[in-house]
């Protein structure tokens, strides 16, 4: 259990990018990626542009799941990318409005110059998201539920 | 056109582990990810476990979505993580066939020791993905369809 602790907490503490899934209006999969800050409270916060489709889909409500996974090069194989894929909860905070600001202040150090240049763009969204449950896995036979915005580390599953 | 030809390249040519992404039975995304390897036809060969559940999504002929991408650490900068995305025809290979051994064979020098012990578990299948078409991304504004199991590149996109 406490390997599992770690290699969650080594995974977060790394990760810049989340993995988003989401179900098209058609019914098909569609996926993408952006770059996150985490806040205390475990929420994660993406800004993100509705010139992809699948962006479009997680604005509109669609269903969503969300991945962190660690790189193949820093994978002792590549049987274990350690991943956490969660379901969540996913609002978007107006544009303009205070949490946006001061949000948007809080991602211009982690995500660069370019945040200077798209915070104008309004075809970009700040979405807030928030963990729900989801599964850990670090390898064969090593996948183990976590639940709420801090991943505790729940039973291990068999099946997942 | 060049730069984009050789960061499909550069991407294919590392990439160890594909991103599947699969519509569930209850309309809910789910992902998952696994190591492949690829034919001269152009075709991903992957041997993955049904007890993940996005696994029996995928054998059970649900709408599917591919994507490899570059590792954050080998990007610029993590706006720009080149990654592919696909929709494909796959089919499972069935075991014990002669395509199956053969392929089983190709995969253990790619896929490590591990391969040799997982080769005769049932719950693994090996799936044969046929990408179709889609996008590639290499960074903001810099979407480009692609098309057939070479990703031949195509119009440049500006909505995906």
């Amino acid at each position: 259990m406490k390997k599992i602790i770690s290699a969650r907490d080594a995974l977060i503490d790394k990760a810049q990018t989340l993995l988003v899934s989401v179900t098209g209006d058609d019914g098909a999969p569609d996926m993408g990626t952006s770059p996150f800050i985490r806040d205390e409270a475990g929420d994660f916060f993406i800004y993100t542009s509705q010139l992809s489709a699948h962006v479009r889909a997680l604005i509109a409500g669609n269903q969503t799941r969300f991945m962190l996974i660690a790189d193949e090069r820093a994978s002792q194989n590549i049987w274990a990318r350690v991943r956490l894929k969660f379901t969540a909860h996913s609002t978007v905070i107006e544009r303009g409005s205070t949490p946006f600001n001061e949000m948007a202040d809080k991602m211009a150090p982690a995500f660069g110059p370019t945040m200077a240049l798209i915070r104008q763009f309004s075809d970009f969204h700040m979405v807030k998201i928030t963990p729900i449950k989801g599964v850990i896995v670090t390898g064969f036979a090593s996948a183990y539920e976590v639940t709420g915005p801090h991943f505790d580390v729940g039973a291990q599953l068999t099946k997942s």
